[in-house]
């Protein structure tokens, strides 16, 4: 691995997948009957929210490696089924971002046959929509009166 | 400036200031008489988040460059003053970033005399606080009726 100014390859995937075990966390936090259903403000509920994370994780990491964009249809529907999933593309994260070619990470390319940028900045994306509808999952949390696992714990 | 594998100190602030954008047009979106007092789940006003980013941005950016780590004491209490603050730490974080030596990226420092990691690993955690934060407004301005700025457009 070439020694990289800013962040290394492999320190951005311990990055990412850090930020994916408090994820993993805040499913576990919230209880069965209200992951799938309770919202709030009109959004989706964090099950549907967490499904989307689901999608976009190993599929833009498959991308950035390959030049193939091409989407996972999972589906949970229970808080187990979501945890398996979550397990699962943790374990194909890590398989898929070994190879990664790595002029891949500042090639511009066309994600999904939309979205035009550097390999990236479709990971960083990846993380930030990860970031931002956790925090989401904060709130309904804390409105259900449940205490959510600490943002700074990446461990 | 090196060029850099994975992403370049001038991309990594780019990044960060897309953010903050759109966290300015989130405080931007909230009426002046919710932003310091509406919250949910018994969580801090968006305001009050606001204020502590504006806390860690150029201190931590200044702490990367310097090896200093002091508090800026910004205590906004209207609207208008948290905006002029947002807007005053732009351009100090702008300013501030060229001074970074490009050593410090990579290099372990104690942030505050607390937080033990390398000049990026601090970076990106005020980066990701900031989005953290910002998703739990999103709920707060939705659940005022209100529709937050696009997450996507960093523009």
């Amino acid at each position: 691995m070439a020694n990289d100014l800013v962040i290394t390859p492999t320190e951005l995937l311990d990055h990412w997948q850090g930020h994916r075990r408090v994820t993993r966390r805040m499913i576990e936090a919230f209880p069965e009957n209200e992951l799938f259903t309770y919202s709030s403000g009109g959004m989706r509920s964090f099950g549907a929210m967490a499904t989307e994370l689901l999608r976009m994780a190993v599929p833009i990491a498959r991308g950035v490696a390959t030049g193939q964009w091409t989407d996972d249809h999972v589906e949970p529907r229970t808080k187990e089924e979501l945890l398996e999933s979550w397990d699962r593309s943790t374990a194909d994260l890590d398989r898929v971002w070994k190879t990664i070619p790595e002029h891949r990470f500042q090639e511009v390319d066309t994600a999904f046959g939309q979205w035009k940028g550097t390999g990236t900045w479709m990971i960083l994306y990846a993380i930030d929509n990860e970031i931002h509808h956790r925090g989401q999952g904060y709130v309904y949390l804390r409105s259900l009166g449940l205490e959510p696992p600490a943002f700074y714990d990446r461990s």
